[in-house]
């Protein structure tokens, strides 16, 4: 064999055994997720969100319809709502979006914004003043029960998640969730994915704090 | 001694051990900084760039003058300049504000700005074209010889660098570059240092990637 098809193999079996290994990162822009109260406030009541486009995980999906949301010192339109609607108004930010609107937001994990910030919702129609629910998401993996298997990690557990990007860096402190109902995919920010040199498609590999038993 | 007691002992000892460990980490906003033609083109031959505020590298400082940079997408007004002037011309920004702009700009150490973007500068009085020289500055340590004697890490090695803040990581593909002219500090981005839920007066502890001899 010739050298270039020597290293043109060796690329293709590391690509293979990458794809094999760690889980797949995506970057989750800003968006809101309304409970029933608020969107009968911002479109009227028993309106029915669009469906626009699937998201990776199962049954969550973009919708067509966009709202803004306004801070003290500036407005961000065209924010995405995320579909189906949830039990509580929660509005996911970045710490960049939270400067540019003069409000902190606290780094949260998803449904868990007791004590954080308000915010202020626009749409065509009509306004809602929050009075919680402002938040930075905690990075965090979604993991199938069977991939759990594969990686040996268990509900709740933090690992490390290091990423080989342009700018690369080991993300600590990551929460693994385990669902059947999930698809696996490692969610950060933009501010995140900015500071790791994210690509579409790459991917994590995940290392254990404690050791598995 | 009671529990009390104990603990703000424990607290304080710890405080002051991580003062001796690590560095100081330091997010640098954007900023540019200009060679005499580009100061002769956006303020006039001869003009001198006013001293507004030290930086804590020596020698380095904020002047009082600004200009804002123009992309197709954006214009970011109020661009901090440093000085004193260099040999050529460098703006350097976060990816976040490359999308804003609507230009991508590579990720580069400092004075490496072969190849990279061009972009338009503007001041009161007049505009420069700039061919290259926008940046998304690759993450470093300035290191005193004295400390990286303590950290025992040697000229251009590259370390990673654990954070502690509310978003916890460990920065991998950290250069370290020693002189006698710097003052001991890291320099992240915003980005980064939203990422890892940086505050002022942060510190990072040196993880070498090789063994140290």
């Amino acid at each position: 064999m010739n050298n270039e098809l020597i290293t043109s193999l060796i690329e293709e079996v590391t690509r293979r055994a990458l794809l094999e290994t760690g889980v797949e990162v995506e970057a989750s822009g800003r968006h809101v997720h309304l409970d029933r109260e608020t969107v009968d406030a911002l479109f009227g009541p028993g309106y029915e969100l669009t469906h626009f486009r699937d998201l990776s995980q199962p049954g969550q999906y973009v919708c067509k319809e966009r709202i803004s949301i306004v801070g003290p010192k500036s407005v961000i339109h065209n924010v995405v709502i995320l579909g189906p609607i949830r039990k509580k108004t929660q509005v996911e930010i970045s710490s960049t979006d939270g400067t540019a609107l003069g409000i902190k937001a606290p780094v949260r994990e998803s449904g868990d914004i007791a004590g954080t910030p308000g915010i202020l919702l626009l749409s065509a129609k009509n306004s809602v003043q929050l009075s919680e629910g402002l938040i930075v998401a905690k990075r965090h993996i979604h993991m199938t029960p069977a991939d759990a298997e594969k990686q040996q990690v268990s509900q709740s557990e933090i690992v490390q998640v290091k990423i080989n990007g342009d700018r690369p860096l080991i993300f600590d402190d990551v929460v693994v969730r385990i669902s059947p109902d999930f698809a696996t995919y490692m969610h950060i920010d933009y501010d995140e994915a900015n500071a790791c040199g994210f690509k579409k498609g790459i991917r994590g590999q995940i290392i254990k704090k404690t050791k598995a038993k």
